[in-house]
């Protein structure tokens, strides 16, 4: 399968198409980006490192039943996945309260809750990306309330499925970013990535922060944190 | 029923007991605030407007089957109440795009919902009455679940009977901010105000805001529009 055509730029990936017309190749770029792009680095080695992670990580959900678009990782850098039409919200799973839900509602950041929630965002730049609600989904139609309800469904089963899988590495997972799209058949499908650029991952032990709040918050070394989380997860 | 101790002092408003337990006594104040209380003004005779508003449409839902905690007005400024507990969500109802709503999804001022929304606000001015979810409310623990759905369908209900209220007397309702109460048995009881410090209301035919923008953003002169409202509901 090789690279065809550019489709879409990302803050983080290429989007290119391919031989197949159901199937894309997504490109891992080195850039690092936080608060909307308003931040932002080149990182050499990052595009590797979340490339294999998101990999392992969507080998591990299809092997415990959670379908995504992933098809399988190509090179260091690439991968190939299913063609879906992304759907423009930004889906977060919590079970710690750390970030802006921390700012939200005065909770200490590393309060537990009592069991894990989900919040939508509208994917739009231009607006900063808003809190939103599944009503406001439903004016904006930017999903039907059967996407919404399915959405939901399989965010909590998601974070079921990976909470052992970091919790047996030692890794607390506090919250994590999803998004999904609409396959050729109109079912919602897990999309885009799953890594330490999405993910609040904190050593159990140490709380050590192992993500990209390490970039955002200037605390340290992010191909450092994100090998530690690729290893952790019997990568290399 | 004479004015007892000092109970509480808000923005807007004073609370005394009375000789009845179960009774307080709401007085109306002259202070207008705005922007989580940055912007502040007295104005002269709005105690009264919002005073003679309130009574009369807490009279009008009363009416229309929608309890409340009002039990009458007493005097110019004041009014009589069950006593309740305050749940510390402020409850938003939106018909037409305004405010807030408007930054958040990019849609215009004045843009039709295809339906009705409730929005939830966590009372906390530290916080800024932060936007939340019915999930944010279960993890603080603001309200049960059950008190949620009440709250949640009152509003719709609520909504139900104002919209024809006010279209009667070409005022459109484009939204609203709604507080509830638990009362002595527990109950999900109305509260607060309704009054154009908490709905936007426009003349249907010429768009003129009547309520707090006119003061938020210096459109006029805030006695005067309140005055509209209070004579077209059929006060004096």
């Amino acid at each position: 399968m090789t690279k065809g055509q550019l489709l879409y730029e990302g803050k983080a990936k290429k989007l290119y198409t391919t031989e197949e017309p159901n199937v894309l190749l997504v490109e891992y770029k080195d850039s690092a980006t936080a608060f909307n792009g308003e931040k932002k680095e080149e990182i050499e080695g990052k595009g590797i490192l979340n490339n294999r992670i998101t990999s392992l990580i969507f080998e591990k959900l299809q092997g415990n039943g959670i379908a995504s678009h992933f098809v399988k990782q190509l090179s260091d850098t690439q991968q190939l996945v299913r063609k879906v039409d992304i759907i423009p919200i930004e889906v977060v799973v919590r079970n710690i309260v750390a970030g802006s839900l921390a700012k939200r509602i005065g909770l200490e950041e590393g309060t537990p809750l009592k069991r894990p929630i989900v919040e939508f965002y509208y994917k739009d730049d231009e607006l900063g990306d808003p809190f939103i609600t599944t009503e406001h989904i439903d004016i904006l139609e930017l999903a039907t309330s059967a996407e919404v309800s399915a959405i939901y469904e399989k965010a909590l089963a998601i974070n079921k499925v990976l909470q052992p899988i970091f919790a047996d590495v030692n890794v607390t997972l506090i919250d994590f970013k999803l998004e999904f799209g609409r396959d050729a058949d109109g079912h919602v499908l897990l999309a885009d990535e799953i890594s330490p650029d999405t993910c609040r991952l904190w050593d159990a032990t140490t709380k050590q922060k192992l993500d990209k709040d390490v970039f955002r918050r200037d605390l340290g070394n992010l191909t450092e944190v994100y090998t530690i989380i690729l290893s952790r997860l019997g990568g290399k």
